[in-house]
């Protein structure tokens, strides 16, 4: 946690970017992993030394707004690696022309209303942690006379609390840390907890179908939304508050992955779980990361659903601090209010082992009232939350360094596996003259693993983002080959559109399109974003 | 299993409706249950009797087909309980101008085009067990210049099993046991056990978004589907086979509820189970049903997911032959595939008695290998299977007999429990001069149960469908003004239509529009369900 200031540009609060000296060890450590000399720093970006283009358009009155620099720059971007090297360069030329922060649903509708009026794109905005480019204003400047961005930190308020029902009604605008402050005197917890989490919304987590941190059974946010409420520039979209329904197709599922191009989320009811009273952890090691996947599969498909089961190969454990042996590792987690784990864990162990992992010494089974684990897991979550600050520091030091995910069936993992290492060695060979690739599972189901890769290469001055592209589009490429997903839980955005398009069956696109035209027939919404009007 | 003929007006084999003798004794029973003398036998329909109106049009040529009368008949309704009065009076008025049987996905783009040249209704057939209205021609005459009711039941195949992903693909003209048979040898199931199972159809069920039999985690076919398959008269709709993605909104979730509305769907790709080695079951008694509804809403809440959690109120109990006591029951139900359940059933008994509840003699727990269970499980089991055999005769003793179902909150169960009660009662009385309500959970969530109704009342000879729209329209209004859903697991057909239009939020019903529009631009398909053109 910090209390400072957020970074106009890099991940989080400015003071936890580590510091010049933190900087100057990690330019030593993986300047050494990379192969070559230490990296090179670059200097940082100055607030006070911003330059952007004057506004083209004025504030409307009516709405609490902003057209100060530095909020400008702060909303230009999302948090991806391009997002970060545009703002290290010091390039927010696509700024948006104000930031609208409206505090009511009138003030939403007064909003639509202006940008339909004066021919203005209105880009929705939660957290701003979109790694996908979801939330820039670039590139729509010539059909539109301005763009305006709408943050909706101000609607942020809990409503509602349904005890017995176990939900909550929340505005869209809410932090995960705020959400969770005020359930916990309830006994209750949202239980969603993205990489993202200190600096996301609920808003966000819905319109991009956000992934948490639980492994199984409720992995998405899709899972914990019990109805929504999203305004249109035609009218309020508002389902029913019931726990699931056969009338038509779910309503629901036409908000979730929307982007902010068919309206804008202003709140949910939000299903809850009571605040785990047990909690169990272990971790299991294997000489091949085949048997880890054996072992995944196995354990997804058991109906144990753990709430941890995270497989990291060797190099991920590597790099995240959680063992330096060589070996895969499974972390394995259980979680209750209601009931002590040791069956669940124990039988969750017998088909570990069964499938030829062997726990390290110390770790083989920790059961906690208290948010402590096997010491893996803890040196696994400490690595988590750290990893965006990180990017952003390997950034600085000119290292292209980024994330991509992906869902895929049991029997489809393994060719994707090799192909995915494949072209992104290839790519990263041809881009930095080599790097890095890990991997992990972030999610398991019954049916398939969802994969989680990491790259870094060398990067050149001035030449990072074509570099980035350059492997980025091999990763991509080879995703959509194998019959893998583009993103798990990262969304579409404007990177993924180009495989996004090509995966989307044909027909459905068209429907989106409709559908967009129906709420959005002036197309102010997020344009460039998951359909084209 | 009967092996005869299917009825071409009531429920299931033509040799499974009880016999006159037996017909004669419920007469009796159910005339002193609902007060007065005992019901009045009447004449069943002849197919060899059957008087359809000539056919409008001819069938294609180049698609198997059958213009046959009772063929005819059998394709003109669903098993509502109007169908079957409506049958029971040898009403046929609407059969269908002809019946197609594509054998290929060739033959159904060849029917969509003919209905789009020849101005016809395409009505999408799978077992026709709809209950909602849902595949019948009636009202579309005066639009179109015939209607076809295209049969998928010639597209059965198992196409593919993966096993080390537990999927399969199966044709969407698949009927339950057909698909149960050949998943077998490989030793998984589809675990997909809707009333209907025997009769039913897997595109039917993705079509409708039915309901299983078990209460928790995989309640609905769209926890089961991997990826589908639907022809649209403007191209093939095929999602990818990924078992989780964040790419958008969820393509298959436009699939799921647009009950043959957007398409005819022609195979999925869906999650399997391992076979169960273990089962418990056990039954717990409740003095009061809000004691049995507390005991539900905890066993929802722990995270235990049995899978049966079946509440019967008292009278439920009674006529479904578990428990003449006065008391609800409960029953609680494991499976597993991996482990031995007894941690989870004790946790699981420890709650509900906890809540109030007692188990009666010799059924506190069994756990056993093959299907046999608690006594008062097997009770259950023999009389939710032959519910629909039992309502067809019904039906032939002139009494207006129907269920129906819904979803909502915890919070919001006790006010509209009471409020369905009454609403129903004073409808039944207005009605008939009477009746007879039961109630269920058929399903729980951990936000909410999913209550199921059935009534009964004395018909009068001629009346009987205008007693019946007075009672399923106090009931359905009830429904609406309590915040629960038009159905939980029935589907929306023409039946519901007009809840199912204030149900659903305004910008999205012209969403759905629109994307009909954008796939079905002949509105050929299935006019009058779903949604408008």
């Amino acid at each position: 946690m910090g209390a400072g200031q957020r970074s106009f540009w890099a991940w989080g609060y400015e003071d936890r970017l580590p510091d010049e000296a933190s900087r100057r060890d990690l330019a030593e450590q993986v300047g050494a992993l990379l192969g070559g000399g230490p990296l090179e720093e670059r200097a940082l970006p100055r607030a006070d030394a911003l330059k952007l283009l004057e506004p083209r358009v004025k504030p409307l009155a009516s709405v609490p707004s902003s057209a100060g620099t530095r909020d400008r720059a702060a909303h230009t971007y999302g948090k991806s690696y391009r997002d970060l090297v545009r703002g290290l360069h010091g390039d927010f030329s696509s700024a948006p022309d104000w930031i609208a922060y409206p505090e009511t649903e009138g003030h939403v509708h007064a909003l639509f209303e202006h940008c339909a009026r004066e021919g203005l794109a209105a880009i929705p905005f939660g957290g701003g942690t979109s790694v996908v480019g979801g939330v820039e204003g670039a590139a729509v400047g010539s059909r539109y006379r301005g763009v305006v961005s709408i943050d909706l930190r101000a609607m942020n308020r809990i409503l509602e609390v349904d005890r017995v029902s176990r939900a909550a009604r929340i505005q869209a605008g809410a932090l995960g840390p705020h959400i969770e402050r005020e359930l916990s005197p309830h006994g209750l917890t949202l239980r969603h907890f993205p990489q993202s989490f200190e600096f996301s919304t609920l808003g966000g987590w819905i319109a991009t179908r956000a992934g948490g941190h639980y492994a199984t059974l409720y992995t998405h946010i899709d899972d914990l939304v019990e109805s929504v409420r999203m305004m249109t520039p035609r009218g309020v979209f508002e389902s029913r508050r019931v726990p699931a329904s056969g009338a038509g197709p779910d309503p629901n599922a036409w908000v979730l992955g929307s982007e902010g191009a068919l309206g804008i989320i202003t709140e949910a009811w939000m299903r809850l779980q009571d605040r785990p009273r047990w909690r169990a952890t272990a971790s299991v090691h294997f000489g091949e990361f085949a048997g880890g996947v054996t072992a995944a599969r196995l354990l997804a498909q058991s109906g144990l659903f753990p709430s941890n089961c995270r497989l990291l190969d060797a190099r991920e454990a590597m790099l995240h601090g959680v063992s330096a042996t060589g070996k895969a590792v499974l972390l394995v987690g259980f979680e209750s209010a209601d009931h002590p784990l040791r069956p669940w864990m124990d039988r969750a162990l017998e088909i570990a082992k069964g499938a030829g992992g062997a726990s390290p010494e110390g770790a083989t089974f920790q059961e906690s009232l208290d948010a402590r684990g096997a010491s893996d897991t803890v040196a696994w979550r400490r690595a988590f939350l750290d990893a965006p600050y990180l990017q952003s520091a390997l950034v600085t030091l000119g290292v292209v360094v980024d994330t991509f995910e992906t869902a895929c069936t049991w029997a489809a993992f393994g060719a994707l596996h090799t192909a995915v290492k494949d072209a992104v060695r290839a790519a990263m060979k041809e881009a930095c003259g080599g790097g890095l690739l890990t991997c992990r599972f972030t999610h398991v189901y019954p049916d398939g693993p969802a994969p989680y890769y990491t790259f870094l290469g060398r990067g050149r001055a001035g030449d990072e983002l074509a570099q980035w592209e350059h492997i980025k589009k091999a990763a991509s490429e080879a995703l959509h080959a194998n019959g893998a997903t583009i993103t798990h839980h990262h969304a579409v955005g404007r990177v993924h559109r180009p495989w996004y398009d090509r995966e989307r069956p044909e027909p459905f696109g068209r429907m989106l399109s409709a559908a967009k035209r129906a709420v959005d027939p002036d197309a102010i919404l997020n344009p460039g974003v998951l359909v084209d009007p």
